[in-house]
């Protein structure tokens, strides 16, 4: 009989307790042995529904750390403080860790990595990325024998709603940020998610999974979709491109990419038909070609969902039925690899320009691009939106982010210019 | 060192040995032991490409088969006579096995499984259902420990290209063939894909992974894509469809939906945004909800990077790193279903009545539809296509096969109506 136990019993500590107690019989057809939760931590635990089981409850997370009758230790507090404490103490005592803890992964998983290797325990961390979507198992199994070229991800459900939203609606920003707090899609401080630092730590724990490179969230280039205006929504979608935030990583050169931002999917890559709170990561190798996961990336089942599968895994590693998993805490960091520098990456870029509308303007703006060498694949200029300007809207061919940062500076120093420039990444069809 | 032998060198078989000959260093930091293929039997086997690789061949599979230094067959040849003999055996030799081969395992499938957990080899078919897509790994893996409600498919790429250029190019049928076979998107001989057997071999996989059901493709209902029409596709288009070819199956009151068919998807469920020859299937659960897997299901590299992973599993199995895979022999099988007739499931249809342009004819047909108790959604009239009938398009509510039948046969017989019914069921947006 394997004991497990849950710290934190959140949204995800409920819903993964009312799994494996409602779907125990399905789940026990899946495991060599029998397993129970025994134990339960939260801080507000006499609160907490016990789906009628009879659990040992208590509002110290270590009292399970240091519970020698427990095997496996489910972490759903969150955060980078008492959730590393009870990751990595319970696997220093040999315990099995499950997480969906995405920051503590992102910010100190190489340690987590090396003591699960050295302890020889199962470390589990599906639920960090995308909540249902197996990503982490498809990447570290069926694509792991390959060359992947570069993971694309829609894998903030948050951003995801908000950008929909202010398409299909019309709505501003601030009015699709309050809506989706309303529908608890946000949370009351939704600064993490719609400041692009949630979908990095994402980003950054499938970049070591694809090029097994150490954990760099740290070098990552985060951008919000703080700046996104209906306006820009409307103007990409008239050059045939959805406006979504992304994850990107991508190797070249034994460089790798790691970047989030707002960026203008091509309306026939299948990326810009994910709406709604939907997550989805596209990722493309060298021999299966273009793969694209979809699914819910967060709330309590899906995410609960992802937990179960590596308890299964937890309970056969313990049981030698399966070690397959050791190989993950092998893999991440053996490779090195530079983090390439934003501004030595190159995209396309959409770029709206408000002008007075005065002779000469143009020519001004182009000579300005044609200088820092920069052409232009297509450009509409639109109705005044207000009295005093017009905008320009362009989509620029292949440029450095410094390139691209040289000539808004120079374009924003015109006189005929009054506003800030927006610029934002374009993403290729197959990317 | 583990051998392998790769019986049947197609495009698949040819991809399988170049994958594993120039990734070799990559896949073997997977694998806790090295790894070689050291034979390949093939009925042409002169002139095939060994990349360099020094290989015994020979044109008799059954020689690998019998060979006691080879711990792993790859079986790629195909069919349903010499690939089950070199199944069969090799599994009764205790060899390992991995296959493409839907055909076999879709209608001899639990023979297989049965001799697989007797003999304790592993058994590998990953690359037997939509090609690159993890979906097998998914479904038994991460999927495993909820109730799966109902999994939808677009699993034919001959079948989803055909019907793709239809729609955005406006071809007919058979032009769209004729361009399929040119680009090698279809057979020469066409007739299990647009027949729609290949689907339902692959459908069948899947329920049986999904439902633990013995194999149940022989119980499967079929319908291609043959008569679909580009006026078909236009008018459900203007209703707010695309028309796709789907598998699927669901279950529900202990009884099992096996079918592919032609089916109107909703522009906003996301499977209507697969086009070209992708492949998609979207799979929802109790816990997880929906998560969609999209990429490429056929072509030699794509199918052979699923081969490899089982490739990867196979040797861990042999170093008893893994053992998981016995489960899955297991489950298939163990519980019963009934599989429900067609005539007794239940779904919206869309209907297309061509009737002569006279009075009274639209209170006839539905005078016909009340008395089945059929209830009408959306129903346009058109312009006549021709001199003689006029086009009547309507989407039913939810109705039985039967009820749809009888309807339609009632129809027919009207003296008014000169043409066969078009009738094509429809999916919900969230099936």
């Amino acid at each position: 009989m394997i004991k497990i136990g849950i710290c934190g019993l959140g949204t995800v500590g409920q819903s993964t307790l009312e799994h494996l107690i409602k779907h125990k019989k399905l789940i026990r057809h899946n495991t060599t042995t029998d397993f129970e939760v025994t134990h339960v931590a939260d801080l507000d635990v006499t609160s907490k529904d016990m789906y009628g089981a009879d659990i040992v409850t208590t509002n110290d997370a270590m009292k399970l750390v240091n519970n020698s009758e427990i095997s496996i230790i489910i972490e759903l507090i969150g955060g980078t403080t008492i959730a590393s404490d009870v990751i990595v103490k319970s696997i220093k005592n040999k315990k099995h860790v499950i997480t969906a803890n995405k920051a503590l992964i992102a910010e100190n998983g190489d340690n987590i990595f090396k003591l699960a290797k050295e302890n020889n325990v199962y470390f589990g961390f599906e639920a960090s990325v995308a909540g249902a979507i197996p990503i982490v198992q498809s990447l570290t199994r069926n694509m792991l024998n390959e060359k992947i070229s570069s993971i694309t991800g829609i894998i903030n459900g948050t951003c995801n709603y908000i950008l929909d939203q202010m398409a299909s609606e019309g709505l501003s920003f601030e009015t699709a940020l309050s809506d989706a707090k309303k529908f608890g899609y946000a949370e009351a401080d939704p600064t993490f998610d719609i400041g692009g630092n949630d979908a990095a730590h994402k980003i950054a724990i499938l970049a070591s999974l694809a090029y097994k490179i150490p954990l760099s969230y740290n070098q990552a280039y985060i951008e919000g979709i703080q700046n996104i205006t209906p306006l820009d929504i409307k103007f990409a979608y008239e050059l045939g491109y959805h406006i979504k935030h992304i994850g990107i990583t991508k190797e070249n050169n034994q460089s790798v990419e790691l970047r989030v931002h707002p960026t203008l999917v091509p309306k026939e890559n299948i990326l810009s038909q994910v709406h709604n709170v939907m997550n989805a990561i596209l990722v493309n190798g060298d021999r299966f070609g273009s793969s694209m996961f979809y699914g819910h990336g967060a709330g309590g089942n899906a995410t609960a969902s992802a937990v179960i599968s590596n308890v299964v895994e937890a309970i056969n590693f313990t049981m030698n039925i399966d070690k397959s998993n050791l190989n993950i805490s092998d893999l991440v960091g053996s490779e090195k690899r530079k983090i390439k520098d934003i501004n030595d990456i190159t995209n396309q870029f959409y770029l709206r320009i408000q002008a007075e509308d005065t002779p000469g303007v143009m020519a001004e703006i182009t000579n300005i691009l044609a200088n820092e060498k920069i052409s232009i694949e297509a450009v509409t200029q639109h109705e005044p939106e207000n009295q005093k300007t017009i905008p320009i809207v362009m989509i620029t061919n292949d440029v450095t982010g410094s390139s691209i940062k040289k000539a808004v500076n120079k374009i924003e120093s015109l006189t005929t210019i009054k506003e800030n420039i927006v610029s934002i990444r374009v993403l290729k069809l197959n990317e």
